[in-house]
């Protein structure tokens, strides 16, 4: 089948969009309806975060391949599944998606179409824990698609970043488009614009070193 | 495997009352147990119906297809999917279907068989809400079919849904046969009649919209 | 593959304690850790059931088809699945196996072996729901199984229930042989034994009622 | 397929050290952002457990069989499924790798990346608790395994433990080098180091009480 790349654009931006939405909309809701308990809050927002980005990589993965993500177009084009030029191509369209998303995601909720967040996340575990997060995540991804499994990505990425959300104390954004989209949402999920380079740089951090680890674990790319 | 239209139909009623009483009924019992946080409520309520709406596309789907939803069907019409013949029958079903399970959530219970709704949902956000989240269940539905894995969409359409009561501030109703039936029980899920057609023409606006975009998206048809 | 009965027997006995063990266990402990909020201990039994009885099916279906429950048996047998003779050896073994899975959790949350439980549930709504619950599962499993699906049935079973425990009043026993070993735990999952006549009466109601269904709606058994 | 050991010792090592962060770090998010319910920190703690067991199976199953476990790997060795020479190099990675979790959680939250657990788990309770969570674990485990359903056991173990951690009172630990591992760290997942003694024992008189019971219960290994 071929793909052209203008149907994998509509489809990252979308897909990239409707993540964003997930993300910081059941974010806005559960600190809406959940007011005293920020780990209930959590436990909302991981869990709808989780289910619904299972069915939005089955809805965008024959289209794109659901990247959604820079650092996971990154690796898949440094392991020769992605053309560079391509690459290019998806990086802007996913960070463009992502804050649409967030835009999306306030109107849904009657907020201002933007407000710039103010979570301050800037610490060193926080630092730490986006590189271990955004580590796993591509594991997860790579592992399955170098082992002829590419057809449970979608279940095991909701199912690990559900997961991440909590043992994580950044909550696992691993992401650098969901980073900046973020931003632009002062809600639950929110980061203020001051935290985001150093999220950024810890996801970039996981992808160069995620490249040896696959290499080394699955030497044989069988899909 | 020749369908006959009779078994299609009490599929098809049988089905939509059981995922009104689903929505409905756990909607009561959460109202009832959880009466100090909205949030959990909701989280009991979204769980509840996204396992259980799994179960009963398992149940159905062999039988009418599983749509339980007038613009489910529509939209499987329109791609020719299923006769109007039958769309013109599965439509009033379905709609007689939600309000029957209504009424048994509300007795089973032990509240008056029928109570009319007093939510009154009727905002802007609200009907955006409801547009995006239409939307996204018919980009579930139909990428699947289309692209051969239909056999997904169980897991996927409960997992979306699931999700899709947090990441809209309408907890995504996505169904006018739901809607109406939901108008007949005064409850967590309720609905006011006055908010229903708004709600309906939202979820109509996004089957319209989604025509094209599964053309463009998906334009190999497989199955 | 031949399936001695004995072998049966020892899986029916470990798989309906297990069971019962983790329906009244996990009540247990729900009951102690959230003291405040039913709905949060309604949430976390409804969970802990669903997910393991997914692990419960898997485990000794391939031996005995991990029934458990003495409706889904006489369903099977008289279906044509299950010989007479062995479903008069099954029902027993389900009965002792739920009631020594009730003292196993008295044991393992360190409570007396054996305490008689004094919930009360025996109103119509309890009744009706247990009809409509019981019900519902028999369409789970014997839909798949006459599809030629048997292989989803672990985790379609597993989500019913759990959605079950919500949608209706009684909290979808469904089954005689919990019920039965239910009786044998003073928790939240026990009831009293004045209720158990009701629920086991409206248990069979059900297997009567979905057999001319199951005929109607799936007419050609492939498995 | 030839697996080096050296990928398997590798793939231990990272999956037993990603585990305990999994467990223990998902513990204290838990502990600190729900502080008032003891149920709901568990609720969250068994959650992120389950979907990342999962995700973690996937990962390293094809590498190493993702034992993360020494009774899993000791069981596997008794049935002829791992050799005794790769089992004596697997125990001490697995401690290691899981004592590595600890403090790798200890740290993704900013607390002291060692501290000795307080919580003393030696009741009898406990101790029959672990005995009953590791004898499951194993029955899933292997049941699938001995009847060609290996590419289940991710979503069945990952299942079955978020269901153990509810139905035991010792929450289920069922594994000797997440138990270790949970000593290093006085959170909420912690272990007192005088309690690890009796845990281990119950979970090695499960792996023997368990190689008996497969033999009987699933004779013809087919995979």
């Amino acid at each position: 089948m071929t793909r052209s790349l203008s149907r994998a654009v509509v489809a990252e931006f979308l897909g990239s969009l409707l993540l964003a939405a997930l993300v910081i909309g059941s974010g806005i809701a559960a600190q809406r309806l959940s007011p005293t308990d920020t780990g209930l809050q959590l436990l909302e927002n991981a869990g709808a975060t989780g289910v619904g980005l299972y069915a939005l990589i089955l809805v965008f993965g024959p289209v794109s391949g659901a990247h959604f993500n820079p650092v996971l177009s990154f690796v898949d084009a440094a392991l020769g599944g992605l053309s560079w030029r391509h690459f290019l191509v998806y990086v802007p369209v996913q960070v463009v998606g992502c804050v649409s998303g967030a835009v999306v995601a306030n109107v849904l909720f009657d907020a201002a179409p933007v407000s710039i967040a103010t979570t301050s996340r800037a610490t060193w575990a926080h630092g730490i824990s986006e590189v271990v997060a955004t580590l796993g995540l591509l594991l997860v991804i790579f592992s399955l698609s170098r082992t002829g499994r590419a057809e449970k990505a979608a279940a095991a990425v909701g199912a690990y970043i559900a997961a991440a959300y909590w043992f994580t104390s950044s909550t696992s954004f691993a992401n650098p488009a969901i980073t900046v989209g973020r931003a632009f949402s002062d809600s639950f999920a929110g980061i203020a614009p001051s935290s985001v380079p150093s999220f950024v740089l810890a996801q970039v951090v996981a992808a160069v070193i995620v490249l040896p680890l696959l290499s080394f674990l699955y030497p044989h790319r069988s899909n």
